[in-house]
């Protein structure tokens, strides 16, 4: 991939001969170095060319329109694609037409223009009707034509046109479009030039000035705003910009002896080997696409067009193993002629894709590094979502195509408006459609999951749902959805925004209610996959987990530890925060002691079975964090009743509520400094893991505990409770006469410690970066608060994502790299992880990796995650 | 002052020679230095020797016992004095005795043991009786010297001696001391030895056991509980160790041709220019300190012992000159013979030091640059606040931080309100609050000074109440105050609003009743010392300022400009806040300019006042800064007073409250964030701020405004209001036609602001470091919150000072060490300042110089502070 050589700005393909090739995917966009390299595999590609994508930055630069230069080129390639079927743009006899279509490097499905029909005029629809053998036809295909080009590059909207085509009906007496006359339809024309016209614009017969308006208008798409918000959910650069394809137009809409289809060389819902697609006959790709129609599927042209079929059979395994992955086809069939009209890397469901992946290396396709890097994170997200609990009792109202796999419930949205505002009210909702557009991209987003009453199994709502791992319905002909009334009627009952639903995309039943979701289970493949990643991976990966239930969890997932042991719980539940109020409200050490001597056996009880579950992994418990206000009743009720419970007055318990109030908590008295002002509090915890660790010690078990101070903002609180710990622990040991290995570390939270990590690093044993608070005070951003302006900044693109979920590299990446900097010069075999939510993100795990972390540690249901990305990361 | 040719650690001085020197301080210690200086200068001084400060360390590495080494270096020494003197150590005819007395490097007095009369034992005090002529004496000295030793050097408690000595004058039926016989004295003395030997020690009897012993009682007098409590709160460091000085005894108090005294080359008090002190005849130096019988003037010592008076004055004149300052001496005349035991530089009062510093350089004994370190920044602040007259008995109550300096006397205000109508009354009142907020601001100023039950250095109060010059005790825990009851108790007494106290912000004590005070005057000398730490500094210094009144003061002790111009108080004043109110809550961009409109002129006004009087200095001018929900109203009467004001339901308003309720306000919707979100504000300010400029520019006078933009944490923030800003300032500049130099620049007060300094330096013209967020953010610690554990960090040694007054070095210095680099390899020109708290203190000055700033700012009453410090730091 490199533009050293380039020369020139269009790049002509066509009789098995290229100017490029699938490698030029910067220059030529994804579908441009398609078509090349297909041409050169001697694939029948209608012949063509394509402008570059830096062309596309040109444009913008050159007040919107084409260089010179670049028409020449254009004018040069045209003439070969003339050569190449012997036809003339623009003839009245043999006239050559175009699509126009946008490709930029990754593909943007529906998201920008196409125009199609290209260089049809007063004169070349005569040569159409000569061609086709149909003047009906190619009148229609005019005033589609012009249609289409008003629209896309003239800005003028369908529905004028649309109009002028009913009334054109009723004049005629007609009910289809198909029914109208030759002469009708030349009127037609006529009435839609004079529409133009009147907008302002004159329709230009010149087919040249067609094609540079239409190049123009495809560049222009791309800063569209659906474009937009579509490469900021997919975070495409701004800059790559789109090429532009011009390629000479083939016809499925030809009668019974043509067809189109789309199809791909495995099947993208469960991945089996097995060629799946769907088929029109008589179509236009867009008629399958946009659902309008419902298409058969692809085993059914065996029969029909026997030897069409066998040459698709031939071109997809061609195709699927040249670029050594499952291929999404788009083909045309004129007149008994097949075409392909592009190939891509099909997308696929997170079960496809790993059943893919792992037989295609088994088939010698692919390695096992690359098969790593065909799954990715959010497929395995997706994986992990849930699906209906089998054994629960549902209702299914009705039943569409099964088009994005999982299960989802929600309320319904009826726009994408709703869906997103519900979104941000934290509604959950499925957004119900007739059929989905570009348009409605943002909604699907926000949405649960999608469905619709039309479209088929590669509708856009098909292809965008599984793209975005999200549960989708497609093409459910029993919905009778009003957007007005914003309700559905479904065999009768009418289900408004006020109900729930849940849909199971696996199976494309659309259920009453809300159905009880539970986790998807895990396959074999899935299994072998993973056992690759940890074969490939240095990354150690760890869970934060307390209960006995998420640590099991995560242990099943493949954690290798905990790295977050929250010991909050272990103060709050139930028999417990009595004892922990009795130590607040104690005036003395000697009363706190009392009452933390209550917790103590229960704290070590916890400990001893999460050490038994993850047998001899490490286990980073931390220390009490919160501040002790959390610990203490907020409403009158629950104060009464604690002062009752605790034998005191109520006014006692209020005025300790009013004595720790705190305007900032989040910055207040909380975690080590607890341990500071009361190492009571410390010591009896590291008395309750020890205790633990120590009984598991005896019974022959090996055991890990390691134990985290949060919050140190400076070495000296962690020497003085360091000290204190290490007594206890010492007195532990004598008295059990048994010793464990434990380490004593530290989170590192606050960005002082990250400042004087060289200093912290010589008393700690480890580092755990604990990011979600270091982000809050690197930023000065509080997370509870933030809800207010962040989603803005992400939106007006003052911050390029929420550093709540992806780390921020540039602030707090480089405290981060200073603290692992300066703490491994003082302590080179410092043992460094992270636990705060980013571990379980992809683009900060593979921060975490280049910073020399040892492990990440992640939510239980994100480790299977972890355990991929750390494994692409080091394929690197 | 090199160890590089010590060869031994014992040093001897008398007759004239000595083998230390006085610039040999860190090893002989100041005292030991000095004895040795003054030797050499031919001072008459009783001859002895000092034992090196290293032998303090060696002492404790030992296990506390003095090598054999230097025991015998003592012995040589001890011979040298009684060669010197003709004495014998422990001699039944003629006795040596010694003192033995600490002496680091700094002074700490009182801090440390102090032994007399050494070397007398049974035989040594029959010499003592034929030297003195006096038995009486000799017994007295001796049962004395028993007493200090058994304290001092064997733990005993006095009071257990002062028993037998109370038992033995009730047996002779005398009441003083000096009415006891020597057979008393003598009886005495075997009882206080019969005292000590049932204690279960020996009373050594022999000189040199009682020397070395002693010498270890000086050595680890060092680590005593009070000297470790001196040096951390003088910061002193723990290894310097004390040097122990021997000294030949001589007496004072051997009838009328002896005396003692201390004496001052100039006046402490004022500075005169004139010999001042004070004697008493037939006395020890204990005496005159200890206040027991009132001791004459100095002068008068020219008539009783005219030549001994004359030697003195000849000797300090000698003293002062050699060493170039102000000298504290003590003296003794034994038998018309004068001693000096110790000179040092004295302690003076503020403006003592001034006029002593201004007037030497005058004198031609120091140069301008040495006149500038003579004055501390201590000195100047005490000399801009009035003080309790030092003379005066006062009880104090309570203890909270000294949170702004200078002493106020007031009865009690419990509201703003009832402090704003004290004050239209006449009179003074001191504001009692929980914690203050903005709206307090009138009855701050209102008041004498402010004292509250919460909140640390940096607390609304401290900082507002310095801004004002004003007396401010912060974070008293001890005070619980009742507004409801308009009462406060303190220590179980209740005081009301009809009682007087008296509140030290420099001490941080309240003081019951009205104290009496005293106002400190700036003088002619005061002026010329700063005028040549004008000449000498390069760091500018500006203030922080927002008042016509500030600006005055500022301006008038010498600020170059406004480092920060705050702008909340231009939203908050009566007239005014129901126009912000009314855009809160309105709930359209048109709703709010409509409400802008109003405050725009009310502001530009404000702002025209300010550049009026700064002149053509620069004034920095910080946008909107606090959360909205800082200008709605809190309690019940005034939300419905607002919602009558706005006419709108209470509910409304109630429910505005609610929706901006934030958990951290110091991390929300705040400082540029709100720019972000409500770009009006900010350019109703940038509108309101450049209409002044050019209204003065069109009259001729010169501006300089810097639109200063808060809390940016990153740079797409500042391009974004830059542009906007900068958008209102060109169309003022065609609408005005004129044009003002301007400079938009950022605060840096968010870790990763200073972390991304590079990026922003390109887009900003200047950086100020607001280091009291800075300082929040980067120790994760909320100053409203601290007040509970941080002066619990400082007391236990876990920080070295409250980083909120002393800029932390190690960590917050670090952040901004990295973005003045950062940021100048952006932009070499970058301006830089310091606009939080710490611009004002000594320590954090210092700092700021070596980082490479242009220019401090503080509050106007430290303007004086800074200038001296900012030159102090020039000279070094």
């Amino acid at each position: 991939m490199t533009t050293l050589t380039k020369t020139k700005s269009v790049y002509f393909f066509g009789n098995n001969t290229s100017d490029g090739t699938g490698k030029m995917r910067t220059l030529l966009g994804g579908k441009g170095a398609n078509l090349a390299e297909m041409t050169l595999l001697g694939v029948p590609v209608p012949p063509g060319f394509t402008i570059c994508t830096d062309e596309c930055e040109k444009y913008y630069a050159c007040d919107k329109s084409l260089s010179e230069s670049l028409i020449e080129e254009i004018k040069q390639n045209i003439h070969r694609v003339e050569e190449a079927l012997n036809l003339k743009f623009g003839d009245s006899k043999n006239p050559l037409l175009f699509s126009v279509r946008s490709g930029s490097r990754v593909s943007m499905p529906g998201m920008m223009d196409t125009v199609l029909n290209l260089g049809l005029n007063d004169e070349a629809v005569k040569g159409l009707a000569i061609q086709s053998g149909s003047e009906r036809f190619a009148w229609d295909s005019y005033r589609r034509f012009i249609q289409m080009f008003s629209n896309v590059v003239l800005g003028l909207e369908h529905h004028s046109f649309e109009h002028i085509l009913a009334d054109k009906k009723k004049a005629n007496g007609v009910s289809e479009d198909t029914d109208l006359s030759v002469d009708a339809l030349k009127e037609l024309v006529a009435e839609y030039k004079a529409l133009v016209e009147k907008s302002g614009n004159d329709f230009p017969l010149d087919p040249m000035e067609q094609l540079t308006m239409s190049v123009g208008a495809v560049f222009g798409s791309w800063d569209a705003a659906r474009a937009i918000k579509y490469r900021q959910i997919n975070k495409i650069p701004d800059e790559w910009g789109t090429a532009v394809n011009v390629q000479a137009m083939v016809f499925g809409n030809l009668g019974d002896t043509s067809g189109t289809g789309v199809a791909f060389t495995r099947n993208p819902s469960n991945g089996d080997k097995a060629f799946y697609g769907e088929y029109l006959i008589n179509a236009q790709g867009e008629d399958v696409v946009a659902g309008i129609r419902t298409p058969n599927p692809i085993a059914q042209l065996e029969k029909i067009m026997p030897d069409i079929y066998q040459e698709l059979v031939t071109i997809y395994k061609k195709l699927e193993n040249h670029f050594s992955d499952m291929q999404d086809l788009e083909f045309t069939i004129q007149d008994k002629k097949l075409y392909l009209l592009q190939t891509r890397n099909g997308k696929r469901t997170a079960a496809a894709a790993i059943k893919i992946a792992v037989d295609m290396v088994k088939e010698g396709m692919i390695t096992k590094k690359e098969a790593i890097n065909r799954v990715t994170a959010e497929q395995i997200d997706q994986l992990l979502h849930p699906m209906i609990d089998p054994k629960a009792k549902t209702t299914v109202l009705a039943k569409g195509l099964p088009a994005s796999p999982g299960a989802a419930v929600g309320q319904l949205a009826f726009t994408a408006e709703d869906a997103e505002q519900a979104k941000s009210e934290d509604k959950p909702v499925l957004l119900v459609r007739e059929e989905t557009s570009p348009e409605d991209i943002g909604g699907m987003n926000a949405a649960e999951g999608i469905l619709t009453a039309r479209g088929g199994m590669t509708s856009h709502a098909a292809v965008v749902a599984r793209g975005m791992g999200k549960s989708c319905v497609a093409g459910c002909g029993s919905l009778h959805i009003s957007e007005t009334d914003k309700s559905v009627v479904i065999n009768g009952k009418t289900y408004t925004e006020n109900d729930w639903l849940t849909i199971n995309g696996t199976t494309g039943e659309i259920i009453e209610g809300k159905a009880p979701l539970m986790q998807a289970e895990l396959t074999d493949e899935f299994e072998e996959l993973m056992s690759w990643a940890d074969e490939i991976r240095t990354l150690k990966i760890r869970t934060n987990a307390e209960t006995a239930e998420d640590c099991t969890v995560a242990k099943k997932f493949g954690a290798e530890g905990i790295g977050l042991c929250r010991t909050e719980h272990m103060f709050f539940e139930k028999e417990r925060i009595q004892a922990v109020r009795e130590m607040i409200l104690s005036g003395s050490l000697e009363g706190r002691k009392k009452a933390l001597a209550k917790i103590e056996p229960m704290q070590e009880k916890d400990f001893y079975d999460i050490f038994t579950i993850l047998e001899d992994m490490p286990v980073t418990v931390r220390l009490l964090d919160p501040p002790l206000h959390e610990f203490l009743p907020h409403d009158k009720a629950s104060i009464e009743q604690a002062a009752k419970d605790l034998n005191v007055s109520t006014k006692i318990v209020e005025q300790k509520i009013n004595s720790l109030k705190e305007t900032n908590p989040m910055l207040g008295h909380r975690g080590c400094r607890l341990g500071v002002s009361y190492p009571e509090i410390y010591e009896m915890q590291a008395q309750a893991i020890m205790n633990a660790a120590c009984r598991l010690s005896k019974e022959g078990k090996s055991v890990k505990p390691e134990i985290m101070i949060p919050l140190i903002g400076e070495v000296q609180e962690f020497k003085m409770l360091r000290q204190k710990i290490e007594a206890i622990v010492e007195n532990v040991f004598k008295e059990t006469g048994t010793t464990v290995d434990y380490l004593i570390g530290t989170m590192i939270e606050i960005p002082r410690a990250a400042l004087t990590a060289e200093e912290i690093a010589k008393e700690a044993d480890f580092f755990s970066f604990g990011t979600n608070d270091l982000t809050q005070l690197t930023f000065g951003i509080s997370r509870d608060d933030a809800g207010v302006f962040l989603p803005e900044y992400v939106e007006k693109g003052i911050l390029a994502s929420d550093p709540f979920q992806e780390l921020d590299q540039k602030g707090v990446g480089r405290l981060i790299n200073i603290a692992v900097e300066d703490g491994r010069r003082a302590k080179p075999n410092l043992k460094i992880g992270i636990c705060g939510e980013h571990g379980g993100e992809p683009n900060s795990i593979e921060f975490c990796y280049k910073a020399g972390f040892d492990y990440v540690s992640c939510s239980p249901y994100r480790v299977p995650i972890a355990r991929l990305v750390a494994a692409q990361v080091a394929c690197d």
